[in-house]
């Protein structure tokens, strides 16, 4: 079957057979198809769209391009989250250690960050020595060892996905539900759970802005992920805001050690609230627990008990990285950076805060990528001091910009003052972390 | 402005500026743009469409990405004629020679054939010697001297189209409106024409088989022909069955070779009347005949007194061909071929014939391109003996095919017999080569 027969089907707005899909998945694996043949047939889905047994058939295919993990040594169940990606999203660093210190196997396969959002292999990266590309044994070593292990997708699983997503990428065919569940679902099903707790961002911060396209985006991914016989659960959370104190790959790992440490702060508090949620669901789905609430007590207290940092320095010793910051997290913190102070210009409330910017400012100081080949400046970052609904003085700190110097800082400052909308009247709507399960 | 930009745009439905026009054109012709992200801004064109100012700023952008052809030391006025691609299409050969006869050059760049289809440049190809590579200056000498030339595309003339016209045939995104008129327009323009007159196919071997999308593309190049200022007029002509009597390029010279000597039969009539029509409008366009119909009458005496064929020599001559053909035609074709009877299986009349099957076939024993690399075996093709609406025996011979060997007439007999639907009553419509004049 020629490549321009399958994409001329769906431009046509046919439904395409699993054996048509078929040849598209083995043909970006094997590369017979040519990139702009690829990326033709990606805008056709894109605006076509697909039925649910062209996602399925796509997911499918996608997850056997490659290797799967054979885990049939390990008998702990296992469970992990996967989120649609935000800004100051860190959960997963507190989430892997709680879980596995309530007995359910974590094995994370995660990514790397592009464009206004970060990813939990950059973030791990700050950690002094921490391996993230770990061989498929070392990685069924470390889940053995202490209940968890986060890691790179390896050349040999799921390659399909790794071609389709820098194409997406370069060709502005991101944001489709068939193409995200495919390429979400065949990484997380390689890894062979019982359980997978999503959770769909929402709002200024995130790639599905509109709660709609949220809700539709968690029922496809949910729908798929029962299909192939795994529980799955979706929490759609809110990105109106950056999550919890701060953006940034060192940053933000040293706001997880200080939760798993229980040395909270209130700005904090969001991210402690999403991790325990979402994890709770993750040992209610695999039949460790009964109830959510008594799953919430049960994550609550592999905190507060200190299990789940001994989970996270066993594991950081593990991958190879420095456990030191376990007990003294400020060693993440680079000295010699500036802090730039950012000013409300008015007073007033906080009624809208751009997420997408303040993630976009974080980039262009270095702390994320634009392009795929960028270099990331672990370092760099933001702190947001004043949250919505926050009442500001004129002259009130919003935040603080953490760069090598004034130039960085003069580059982004406006952009990061236009990400706060000030307003006289406080917003009547209260904020709402968790907004659905689905 | 980003490549992901612009195509998000178009992707989202909304009308892309000239500057985003621009910046697609200079990133296809300077190669900034890579081609997946030029295939999927194709597919974004091809679903969602382009307004008018779209479509008249890309072939404008497509028009400035080369050089054009200063005509201005030429007094004549000039005119060319264009065909949407058929089987069996061989009216340029004709044209160009009886409407310089006439007094109005005739810059005609041509291609290829491609899938069914035939090209100018393949067909004179199989004049031995003649050359389709003139520099811009040789072409240009030669129209000076014999009042025509045909010519491929040099590598400087519109070379955003070169790659595109590549990247939409692999893609399938060829049969857009917009992507049709810019490509065919922006090449026409550069010849500095004063006159068009376009050849839209319409039928089963047509791009554009459905009457309505040939109206529309008609319209559309007509449209645009006269915003830049050049005299234009489409004639929407039939190709429900392959044109005159032959398929296949030496096959096909040979027919007109044979009409351009008078010696002409009555299955070669249809190719004749569009070509005296299509030559009589671009006389009329250009000023130098008043009326359509002395237009007819100036065109045939060309012929009649031998003024045309005379012509054609002194091209071929030029061009570095053998002009012997002209008082030998059939020098022109291989008698080493066999030539295998295609017989009907019942009696009746014919209802339809699939000229697309028949171009296919002839494509299918060498005869065209699968793909744009192959190579064209000149002397193979197929004779259309019996057309629309005529009465068959059992047995009577449809037509023949003219090839290598049994094996490659084994290939593609019975889609040649199932090219032919024959039913008993004989269709009521009267068939009807000009369709619409636009």
């Amino acid at each position: 079957m020629r490549p321009q027969e399958i994409i001329a089907n769906k431009r046509d707005g046919q439904e395409l057979s699993q054996r048509e899909i078929e040849a598209f998945v083995n043909g970006v694996t094997n590369e017979t198809w040519a990139d702009y043949q690829i990326s033709a047939l990606l805008m056709a889905i894109f605006l076509r769209g697909f039925s649910l047994d062209e996602q399925n058939n796509l997911t499918k295919a996608m997850l056997e391009s490659g290797d799967s993990i054979d885990f049939s040594d390990i008998d702990a169940p296992k469970a992990d989250k996967h989120s649609t990606g935000g800004v100051g999203d860190k959960t997963s660093l507190i989430i892997a250690p709680m879980v596995a210190a309530c007995g359910v196997s974590v094995p994370m396969i995660s990514g790397r960050g592009l464009g206004h959002t970060g990813g939990t292999l950059d973030k791990l990266e700050s950690i002094v020595g921490y391996n993230v590309n770990l061989t498929t044994e070392q990685f069924k070593q470390v889940i053995k060892s202490c209940g968890f292990a986060m890691s790179g997708q390896t050349k040999k699983l799921v390659p399909a996905d790794r071609k389709l997503y820098a194409l997406r990428d370069a060709t502005a065919t991101v944001e489709s539900v068939p193409l995200i569940v495919s390429s979400v679902m065949s990484k997380k099903l390689v890894e062979g759970l019982d359980a997978l707790v999503l959770d769909v961002k929402t709002g200024s911060g995130a790639f599905m802005q509109k709660s709609d396209d949220a809700k539709n985006l968690a029922a496809a991914l949910v729908k798929t992920g029962n299909a192939f016989g795994v529980k799955t659960e979706a929490v759609i959370s809110d990105m109106n805001q950056p999550l919890g104190k701060f953006v940034g790959n060192a940053l933000e790992v040293f706001e997880c050690i200080k939760i798993l440490r229980g040395e909270i702060d209130a700005s904090m508090s969001a991210t402690l609230e999403l991790s325990i949620e979402l994890s709770a669901r993750m040992l209610v789905l695999c039949g460790v627990v009964d109830t959510i609430q008594d799953s919430r007590f049960k994550i609550q207290d592999s905190l507060e008990s200190g299990k789940a940092l001994e989970k996270f320095r066993q594991n950081i010793e593990l991958q190879n990285g420095n456990p030191n910051i376990c007990d003294k997290p400020e060693n993440l913190l680079d000295k010699s950076l500036i802090k730039i102070e950012i000013k409300a210009k008015t007073a007033g409330f906080v009624t809208e805060i751009d997420a997408t910017a303040i993630g976009e400012a974080v980039s262009k100081i270095g702390g994320g990528r634009i392009k795929i080949e960028d270099k990331i400046d672990f370092a760099v970052g933001f702190e947001c001091v004043k949250k919505l609904s926050d009442k500001l003085e004129t002259g009130e700190t919003m935040g603080f910009i953490f760069c090598r110097n004034q130039n960085q800082a003069d580059l982004v400052y406006q952009k990061l003052v236009d990400a706060y909308k000030i307003r006289d009247e406080k917003p009547k709507e209260k904020f709402q972390l968790i907004k659905k399960i689905i």
